[in-house]
Order: structure tokens, then C-alpha cells, then sequence
């Protein structure tokens, strides 16, 4: 019998999940990306602050798989899905057949309809790129406030803000506090990077909002005590060169600044959509929904309606909850998702790939808990009726971190270097990188 | 007394190393770079071929000169030096004054007067943008090969030429060979990494030419049984898309390559060209000299010829040794210049800045000896007569290259990345990062 085919889209946390999951299972699978590496996303903040090296969180997907026979990697970028005839077309090279497809390209960037506007002054924080991007505006911000003698100039160059008040932008504000006050302690001469503002914007009344609000009351005042002012109840309005307008307290206020990151929302890649069309075209009678984000409203078994065969997971996934809300887009999520797809193709595989007389349980989620770091020591965790903060909740962030870590082999290298890091109160990956290393807005 | 200014343009081993000599001169210093890191050039290769990360072999300026209080760093780039009113123009902001000026910003690529044509298809190996774009197009090449179904295309992806038997070049050829052969082993399947192809091209009967003919030998040798051919007598004729040509043995010849690297010939920064400039508009009766590569000839001071505020050092110099030919291009020439100058500057302050009735001794390079590697447990080393090759070099290498790292804080990262990589054999810098991933021929 030849075996069938498995093509998994995306090596995230939901795709690598899945093929770990088919590890013994007589399939063919082939995994494509557009990236040849794994990125652990929760510790991108770390690069853009400079704390850690892209790749001391990034694995090549080859050498995660490698031992794993039957997984076949392919660089390359889908273009367009035929349903009908269970085929990918991919940006080159011939079309790929399947006879299960999961798609797992997670999301990107949201700017509420004002992408063109905004995005060049407010970058967000998804890739490698992105991380290094935001390192170099940052960082060449307090460089050109060093070298330029006009104060209003200087004052604009310190003044940081970061757009939304979830865990990475909580995690931007943080490291950026520690990277001011701590790391840059006496490098300089003309200004005292101890005086930069950074300013979180949060629309809501309270940032960190998936947790309770004794929590992320404590994470506000840790940010607090870190330097970072929290505006709660703000909204940003406008977004330019050397400026961002809120609106607050009823009032408009402009803040002149020339860093402006973005954190606040996201959209599920364009595959989500053209995966809708895709079922469009095969069967117009049965339409798949998408939501407001471009996130595939799946059933409760991690497909596509109509489709058994077509698995869609993580950020790209719209799929409710026990609570009737979807699921947060969040890594254990995606690989729960991931770790269902990969049973299910292995129960098809075991009867003979009879795929539509699946008599198998609805996906569950099971929530361990949520826990978001403000900066050193500083952390917050929850987890069911636990609740904890403060540096046991850091102190078990980091364990869980590194022990995720540990699966991508560079678990060592990541520990020295915050080891290294916590000894020495430094950050050693502080390097402007791009084009052109002076000019802080140009973009890489 | 107002203090002495000192500027030192360029971060490098020169610039580092005399700043180091006045910690505790009674001067005020700027340090001008257009980086905002000092970077560990001798290790770059291994960010090239995916063994490293940028921020092991870099690190911050602010952060080497945080505790010498007397420095002051500055991100910018020199436009223009007026050597009458003894200021620097920069790119932007105030000129700077000086009282005593030293210019060590190093060299870059040099490719024989065909720089437009041939810089697009073989990049050379200068600076961290350089590292990653060669690691890119490395990797990308075993990637498109693996992907592609065409066997011509895939045998052109899958040969690697290297123009240039320098230590460079043969540390490039060395570590592709163990990237293809051994990190790679089980990684494809539709490939075998192992049989890529791996040219290093020379002019010369001998790669390693500074050494001594047998170690010059051994180091082909070590080079040979990783898997690369070594072309000696070899000239490179042609460069293009797809293809390089070489005339061997009185023979032209095609090699259908996707990735040529360029490790053949440097030249000087562009300052000393300007330097040059500046000099005869300050004085046309005393004209600098500059070489072909575009080195300033110096005196023995280090020291432009009738300007003795105003030192040369490193890459950026042409200063004649003992045997009358220039010093080479090597990181302890510039240290050893640079702690020269320091010293000179110092004795000057001491002496109430007399600057022309210095009687000091002229330079002389002390030659500690050299050494180059070729792979894993392979190097060549030569001191005085003292000569040694495989694992006992290799070993020496290892330890002379952490010990001057230390003095940049990264030591311990890079002790445990490589001894991380020696045992797994692994390489996991291996991203493939900018703008284009898939791509291999899209600049960076």
C-alpha cells in the first residue's frame, strides 16, 4: 500500500506538534515553510530588547525533524489550495497532493484597517526581522539622542511608546524599562537614558486583561516600579513621523515620539482566506465562514466544515471554547490542536483511512494556566484558582520556558545567556543591524 | 588646563586597543563609529556558515568603554577632515576638533577593478550584513536543491566556489565543507548535502601562501580530506549569474555555480583616500602617499608624514616592517599600533603636549606568529621557527581566540556555543533571515 500523504503548512508550534505526533504513524509528510527555522515566538521581545540572538530561539526545521523518516521539508510558499482535487500549488515548482492537509501559518500584524498609515511607524512584533528591526529603532534612538544637541529633538528620541497592553506589549515596556534604567547605566555622556519615558497604551481598564484583575493589577504596578507609565483607558487616534495621538480622558493628546511599536492586534495569515475561497470554489453550497480576522471558523474537530480532511490550527483557527469564546491564540493551544490533528491522522491511518466514519472525541482544550513576564523577577502567573506573582511567578516562567526550549536544542545556550545576562544586568545582542546601521527610521 | 581632545574614528582592534593605552591619560576621547559594536572580524566566518550568532563575535562600543570615564562614543560617520583647523566634518551634527587624531577604519572588499560586476554574484566577507547574507545564500542553495526537480540546476546549487586560498577563504571552504558533509547528514531527502561541491580558487601554487610551504601543505591537505578541491595557479576570468570562469593550467574554464564567495582582495576605508585629500589641501607641499590598495603610507610614528597629531593604524595603514615590506593586514598589527599611539598620546600629555619635539622610538611589530583553521580539529600554526598543525593548533587556536574574546564579555557564550557545536556537530545559527527568505539571489 503506499501511504498516504500528509502535508502539514507552517512549522510553528501547531505544525511541529502535529508531525511529532505522527512520529510512528505510515504517512509521507511533508512540512512547508516559508522560513527554514521554528521561531518560539514568546521570546522574540528578548531580540527586539537585545537580550537574546534570533537564533538562540529560532531552529532550523530540518535539523527539529531530522530524525523523523517520514517528514520531508520544503521550503517554499503556498500560492493558492484546490479542495476539489486535494492539491497545493506552491509558489514554484509542481503542486503538492494530499490526503490530509492541515494548515498552521499562525497571524500577523492587525492595524484596525489603518495598515498603510501606520505600519511604517509602528512596527510590530512577529519575526526574526521584525525583532531586529525594533532593536535597531530602539537602540539608534538613544544613540542619536546622545549625538544631537537640540533638547526637543532628544526628548522626542527618549520617549518610547508601545501600543497595547497584552503580554508582548507588557513584555516591550518592560524590557525597554530594564534596557533605560539598568543595562545602559553609565554608557553615555550627554544624556541619562534613566530619563527615558516609555509610555504602554492600553485601550481597556486594565492591561495583561486575560487575567484576573488582582494580577494584572500587580503587573501594572510592577511596571510600574520599572519606570514604564501605564494609560489605561487610551486610545490611539493618529500615528505619524516624531508623533502619536491619543485619546484619553476625553482629551486628545500628542505625544512626540519618534519609537512607536505596535502590539495591540492581530490577523490571521492571508491563508485563512484564501482557504475560505478555496471551499468556495470547490463547493459553493457550503461557504466557510471566516471571522473578523481572517481566522477560519472550523468545527470541533479542528476542521474545515465539510472538509475531515483539511485540519486548520492555531492563531490561523477559530475555534470555541468551552466558555463558547474561541480560543486565545496562544502556543499551547495551537499545539494541543496540533497533538489532536496528529492523533486523529494516526487512528485514520490505523482503519484504513476511512475518513468519514471518524467516531473520535471534539478537540478540548486544556487550559494549564497563562503566565506573562514584566522583567526581571518580575512575573505573573494563573493557573486555574492559583494565583502567584513577583518572582516565583518569574522564577517559574523561566523553568517553563527553557523546559519548551529544551525540544529545540538550544535550551543551553539560552540559559547561559540569561544566566549571563541576570549576572551582569547587561545585554550583550545590542547590535544596530540593516542597511543603513545611523539612520534609526530607515527601514531595514 | 583644559584637557587634551583625542578622537579615535573606527572601533576596531587600532581604535579599541589605544583607547585602552589611555585609561588613565588626562585626555577626553571620542571614540566615532558608524557601528554601534566593535566587531570580532576573525571569527566571521563561522556567522557565515551558520556556527554563530552576530552578538558572539560582536559587542557594544558603550558597553567595552563604559568604565573608562575619560570616552566618549559617537555614532556617526566622518564625511571630511580639515587637518589646518585640526576638525572632522561629520555626517551630521557640529564638526569635532582634535589635538590628536587616529584614523583606523579598516578596509573592505576589493575585486580588482570589477567591483560592479562582480560584487552582486560573489559577496565578500567584511561585516555581519556580509556574514548573514553569505549564510543565506549558502543555505538557500541546499534548499532550492532540494526543492527543484531539474538535475542541472541542482548540481549548479549544489557547487560552492570560494575565490581566494587566504585564511579567509580557506576557513569559508572548511566550514562549508563540514556544513555540507556533516551538519547536514540526514537533513534531506530528495539531496545528499554530502555531495555538494566546494572550489576554493587561488592564484598562487600555494593556499596559506604567509606560511611556511609545509604547513602551507598540511593546511591543503586538512582542506582536501573535509572534501574541497583546491585549484591552485587558478585565476578567476569571468563572474555571473549562474556561473564562474577561471583560466587553469593555461585552460579557461566554466563552472556552473550558484554561490560564488569572495575572499580574493581588500582595500582600504575610503578615509584614507579622503585623509590624503585633506593633507594636500592643508599642505600641497607635503603629499600624502596611499598604495594601490589605498592604505596611507605612514611614517614609522604611525603618523601621517608631517602631521604628527594625526596617527594611522591598521587595515587602513601602509607601514613598512622589517623586512621592507608592508605589515599585513592582521588584527595584532592594529592592536600593537594602536597601543603604540596610546602610549605616544600618553607620553604626550605628560609632556605638556609638545607634540614636535618627541623623541620617541619608532614602531616595530613584534610578530607573535600566526595561525589559520580549516575545520574541526584542524588548524596551522607558525611562531618564529616553531611550526604545528592538527588538533595541537587547533586546540591553541581555540584558546587564543577565547582569550581575546574575553576581553569583550562574550567569551563564555562562545565557549559553550562551540563546544555546543563540537559535540552535537550541530550548527544552530543556521537562519536564513532578510527580506526574501526563499529566494537565495535576493539582496539583502
Amino acid at each position: 500500500m503506499v501511504p498516504k500523504r500528509v502535508v502539514i503548512v507552517g512549522g510553528g508550534f501547531g505544525g511541529l506538534a502535529c508531525i511529532r505526533q505522527l512520529k510512528r504513524a505510515p504517512v509521507e509528510i511533508t512540512l512547508i515553510d516559508r522560513r527554514n527555522f521554528h521561531l518560539f515566538q514568546p521570546l522574540l521581545y528578548q531580540v527586539a530588547t537585545g537580550g537574546l540572538s534570533p537564533a538562540n530561539i529560532a531552529a532550523p526545521l530540518r535539523c527539529i525533524v531530522r530524525k523523523q523518516k517520514n517528514v520531508r521539508v520544503l521550503l517554499s510558499e503556498v500560492v493558492d489550495f484546490n479542495l476539489t482535487n486535494r492539491t497545493l500549488i506552491l509558489s514554484e515548482g509542481p503542486p503538492i497532493s494530499y490526503d490530509f492537509l492541515v494548515v498552521a501559518t499562525g497571524s500577523t500584524h492587525h492595524y484596525f484597517g489603518k495598515d498603510a498609515q501606520w505600519e511604517p511607524h509602528a512596527p510590530g512584533l512577529k519575526t526574526i526581522e521584525d525583532a531586529t528591526l525594533i532593536r535597531r529603532r530602539v537602540l539608534s534612538a538613544f544613540e542619536q539622542a546622545e549625538s544631537t544637541t537640540d533638547l526637543d529633538l532628544r526628548k522626542r528620541l527618549l520617549t518610547f511608546v508601545i501600543i497595547g497592553g497584552g503580554p508582548t506589549g507588557v513584555e516591550l515596556a518592560g524590557s525597554i524599562c530594564e534596557l533605560a534604567h539598568q543595562t545602559m547605566r553609565n554608557e553615555f555622556r550627554s544624556i541619562d537614558p534613566a530619563k527615558a519615558r516609555v509610555i504602554l497604551v492600553e485601550n481597556s481598564p486594565a492591561i495583561l486583561e486575560r487575567y484576573h484583575p488582582s494580577l494584572s493589577q500587580k503587573g501594572k504596578e510592577a511596571l510600574s516600579s520599572l519606570g514604564a507609565e501605564v494609560w489605561n483607558e487610551t486610545r490611539l487616534t493618529d500615528l505619524g513621523e516624531g508623533y502619536a495621538v491619543v485619546s484619553r480622558q476625553g482629551k486628545e493628546e500628542r505625544i512626540e515620539t519618534s519609537t512607536v511599536l505596535w502590539a495591540a492586534g492581530v490577523k490571521a495569515s492571508p491563508l485563512g482566506l484564501l482557504l475560505a475561497k478555496a471551499a468556495a470554489v470547490a463547493d459553493s453550497s457550503k461557504p466557510i465562514e471566516t471571522d473578523r480576522a481572517g481566522r477560519v471558523v472550523v468545527d470541533p474537530y479542528c476542521c474545515l466544515p465539510g472538509h475531515n480532511e483539511v485540519g486548520v490550527i492555531g492563531d490561523l483557527a477559530n475555534q470555541k471554547g468551552a466558555d463558547g469564546n474561541p480560543l486565545p491564540g496562544v502556543a499551547p493551544v495551537a499545539v494541543q490542536q496540533g497533538e489532536y490533528l496528529g492523533r486523529r491522522i494516526s487512528d485514520l491511518a490505523k482503519r484504513n483511512w476511512d475518513i468519514e466514519k471518524g467516531s473520535e472525541k471534539p478537540f478540548r482544550y486544556w487550559d494549564k494556566g497563562n503566565m506573562a513576564t514584566i522583567g526581571r523577577s518580575r512575573a505573573i502567573m494563573e493557573s486555574g484558582k492559583i494565583r502567584a506573582s513577583g518572582r516565583i511567578a518569574w522564577l517559574a516562567w523561566l523553568f517553563i520556558h527553557i523546559l519548551y526550549l529544551a525540544r529545540f536544542e538550544n535550551r543551553i545556550m539560552v540559559l547561559f545567556q540569561w544566566g549571563w545576562n541576570y549576572v551582569t544586568r547587561n545585554r550583550t545582542a545590542r547590535l544596530i543591524t540593516g542597511r543603513d546601521p545611523i539612520s534609526p527610521s530607515n527601514p531595514k
